[in-house]
């Protein structure tokens, strides 16, 4: 890969290695001797992303550039393409984008003589995201053979619903979607469930986020949680194996009852934690098909403890 | 001590630990092998106390994450609380919080696996200020016994009043009040003195800072420090080795005559430079009883010069 | 020198000095053994400036302290010259301020016990920003001695072009001015000429931004491009051998044509790369200066590929 732009790029082979990269990562750190100028460019509010990739960049021993849209010159006006042939002739050894518009990255890449990833691309695509929930699937189950996932909640507005769905559908999961009434997305191929049904079938319910920040919600929060969010008496409808995720942040009680996002089911809290690891495994799996940093020897000791 | 939330929670012989620490760092830094994440979460404007912890743990060989609420999720909201959890799931090994809250971290802190370090809490306490100011004292006078200390300004309306009052009482010291009319608390058990008196009688005449932020305040700033601040004939007043004491940001000709800040007697910037110390000695002293590193070995180099 | 402030302090052997040092850094970096805190204040936005000082540092193995003016004790009313004795105080080496005020640098560094670098002063100067410049042309001509530099634009307004027509003149160049009506400065000893003049005479056409954000301007953006800026046909006027410089941020189509951006003749990116090194050899020359750091030993290793 010359980039990481979007899921869609790759083989489910490929998808594979990178989850079994981060998987050994979780075994320790290694320190790499060259010296790597990571830049991280975040043109939207960010937590868990932007300090998941700045712990992943430190583990790696990367020299970290942490860009702040609000004291840059993109207050003079100067475009994407220009900040990030800035960083390019600073230094930058790989750069990390979020951006607002979804298509960010399309005519980028092709001019770029570093690496890139897509740390989120507006409404349609956070393909980092989508690989740390397929770590965390994967980690659970062992396989993704079969395994029925409910992607639940705001499907139409949501980056990590497309991402997911297709990824896991090549790998071989079975797809369903359960969304509030307006909320749906017609034009991708998977079928709808109520949230009671999702429940009640699935392996992994797969909670998403109201965007609040992307469009008004007309219902009242209580209201959604009632009739479209994961409720105390509608996790008791859960497999005895079954697991919660969602990508945090959480609205809670909201789309998920507030005391179930640290119960024994849900897997939110350990989502981040694989974050940091499959962000080392892409950084370092584009570093050296770049030829910019040579092969990685792992060395066992201080994993995250979770 | 599990965490670091109050100076209410250690006893006398637990403080006078934590000074000396901090005095035998003023005498060099030392690698740790073992890499630590340390987490800065400010949800208020902080230079000195933000920088210093910065400072500090760079000279422990620390990650430094420094959070931004402007850029974060916080921006969606997001609690303290998800927050906090956050970093911890990401691996952040300590966190330090400043939060308006005045009781932020009540519930909070017994809820983490890693420590936790209270870097200011609303109107009510800044326990970390309360050690840099305990040391200074301490340097100047090798005891505390006996001290007469004046802590003069905006008694109310100051964390800092509070802490320091009552670590230096337990010290045995002894802690006047010296407050514009309004700015009294009832509360508290010190003795009141005119300015005039409390200069003359004072062995550390130690300042606050009017804190426009949190309120209006009526009295116009050339009449406060003629009645209530520290003017050059009342510094006249000053026993010989009478020190003055400030938490910064000073109000330069409002709490004390602006050419003061930086005389013969003040201490304002040393207390800044002690902070470095007393904040490398709090972090490694809940690092090692967590059992998240072992015995700190001191290495004599490269005290700050001050 | 003690101090970086402004390229008139230095006679002409300092300048070559400097950029003799920034070219042997372009041939690898070197590890400083003791620990170097750099601190940079930027009160102004900056992307290029506030990224280069910070890889140039890192390069460097210094620490950074990034301070930011939104999140800082700035909003509690904290003036430039306590901000900067505060870090001062807490253990910085160095500091790298710019800031709004022409003439903030002059009072403040005689009171200072470490060294200062002027990142940008008000519309006065950007020294860094002229070193950069100079090493670029250097790198081009092997000379300065007979090349013809036309700096075009917004002369009045710019801090570039004051700083680089005084060192280039200094150094032998033959310094013309090209500008709209209403932007020359008449204070400043340079012929002018009409931009067509500029392009088929000069060795270097250096092009200024039109600073949006310090004043309005009438003329509509394709007017100025015709009349003023440099188009695809002013380009090919150009000699062979001449190049095209900007200190960036660009206005692409306002100064010059997109498409002349990164062109054959354009130095623009490179101007940005050759930063980190002037930057670097000004620090290192500063610390060595004030003894704070002894001889710097240069391996050959990792330039930044350009």
């Amino acid at each position: 890969m010359k980039h990481f732009l979007s899921v869609n790029q790759f083989s489910v082979d490929e998808i594979l290695s990178i989850l079994e990269t981060a998987s050994n990562y979780k075994k320790g750190y290694f320190p790499i001797q060259k010296q790597i100028f990571a830049a991280n460019l975040f043109y939207e509010p960010s937590t868990r992303t932007t300090m998941s990739f700045n712990v992943a960049q430190r583990k790696l021993g990367f020299d970290v550039l942490d860009f702040s849209v609000d004291t840059s010159s993109v207050q003079k006006g100067e475009s994407l393409y220009d900040t990030v042939k800035t960083f390019e002739a600073i230094g930058a050894n790989i750069l990390i984008v979020r951006h607002q518009d979804d298509h960010w990255y399309e005519e980028l890449h092709s001019k770029l003589s570093i690496p890139l990833i897509n740390a989120g691309a507006g409404k349609a695509e956070h393909p980092t995201q989508c690989m740390l929930d397929l770590l965390t699937i994967y980690e659970e189950f062992e396989t993704f053979k079969g395994i029925n996932v409910a992607i639940c909640g705001d499907i139409k507005h949501s980056r990590v619903a497309k991402s997911n769905a297709d990824a896991l559908k090549r790998l071989g999961a079975n797809v369903y979607f359960s969304a509030v009434p307006g909320f749906e997305d017609e034009t991708l191929p998977y079928p709808y469930l109520s949230m009671n049904d999702a429940v009640q079938t699935c392996d992994v319910v797969m909670l998403l986020r109201i965007q609040h920040e992307r469009h008004m919600y007309a219902t009242t929060n209580e209201c959604y949680l009632t009739h479209y969010g994961l409720t105390d008496s509608r996790e008791k409808l859960m497999k005895k194996h079954a697991i919660i995720m969602h990508p945090a942040p959480v609205n809670r009680n909201i789309e998920i009852a507030s005391n179930l996002v640290e119960s024994k089911k849900s897997r939110i809290f350990k989502q981040m934690t694989n974050g940091v690891y499959v962000r080392m495994a892409i950084m370092t799996q584009l570093l050296k098909e770049w030829g910019i940093i040579n092969e990685v020897i792992i060395k066992e000791c201080e994993p995250i403890v979770t």
